[in-house]
């Protein structure tokens, strides 16, 4: 989604050099493999190694921000993060709108509460489409829930991100949306917005 | 998604009583917290001795189909499926159409190679938005990418799911799709055909 697929990390003395892209500086396992088709079959303990020296291992430099992206769950990933990086600002919660997700994210925000994360807002993701031919909404995965649970916990709800093809093509096309989807643009401006008031930037 | 949130799970002897609803056995490890919105925040090995329990240790009795649901990924959870159901018939692979969907899922069908575990098929979730309005379609995800891809890699093709509100509604309100949803019947059964010739069932 960066368009830095075929890119490969290098080292220089004992630190990683990150790649960069669309101005932003990436590592990740896929820079390290040869074949990226190759699956790597690692048990917790070896992954957990792995992401520890992406994040402390890199030559990062002066950085704005440090973002992780995580997958869903409260298991060795988000575990070894809060334990890696010890002045974590915090954390955002990304959901559907669904019922079903929201049970999920109720387990992030106890991850969070556990492990003395402090948690920076909720975001709702594939919130409403609006139909490119006709104009009409539809709520596919239902519409509000994030929002709904956000007030409910007392979170801060940083926004909606509607279902957009745009999103999706530009991905494929190597460009982040924000870059060359106005609407897409705006959208992320004012949740980027509230991050950096809600962390006094 | 089966109405099921609310069950606890018991023992018999040494064996876990799977929960029962909508016709299916389910266990899950959702059913042996108290509170529902606790994480269990656990590390690899202990994840996969609770995963180990929850196939091994279950009083199932005779069972049409096994249904392991896994996160994507190829660490811990598929590889203990893969060591511990020794008679495994085989992994369905599930992916969205785009692009950056496809890179993932070339990992997982190289994730069977490895592993000596057969792929049944592919099958294209969230393809294509049919609009309730004005009935015209919009590829959210783009369309074809699962398709296109098990044609290249010669692996079958199971079917196509599109974006439909009623699976959500339906899931949301305890009742799978299937049972409630005409559309959906149709699609999922199709699939299920293919599948079941597939297994000479």
């Amino acid at each position: 989604m960066f368009g830095a697929e075929f890119e490969q990390l290098k080292s220089e003395g004992n630190k990683i050099i990150p790649i960069e892209a669309n101005k932003v500086k990436i590592v990740s396992m896929e820079f390290l493999l040869d074949d990226k088709s190759k699956a790597i079959i690692w048990r917790g303990p070896m992954k957990i190694k792995a992401l520890k020296q992406l994040i402390a291992d890199v030559e990062w430099g002066e950085l704005d921000f440090l973002i992780v992206d995580l997958p869903p769950g409260s298991s060795d990933e988000p575990l070894s993060i809060v334990q890696t990086i010890k002045d974590l600002d915090g954390m955002v919660v990304v959901t559907t709108p669904q019922q079903v997700s929201l049970l999920d994210i109720t387990k992030s925000i106890n991850f969070a509460e556990v492990t003395n994360t402090p948690i920076l807002g909720i975001i709702e993701n594939m919130s409403g489409f609006v139909c490119p031919h006709c104009g009409e909404i539809t709520n596919i995965f239902k519409k509000d829930g994030g929002k709904k649970i956000a007030d409910e916990l007392l979170i801060d709800f940083l926004g909606a991100v509607p279902l957009i093809p745009a999103i999706c093509v530009a991905g494929d096309a190597g460009k982040p949306a924000v870059l060359v989807d106005e609407e897409s643009e705006n959208i992320f401006n004012k949740i980027i917005e509230k991050l950096e008031n809600k962390l006094n930037i």
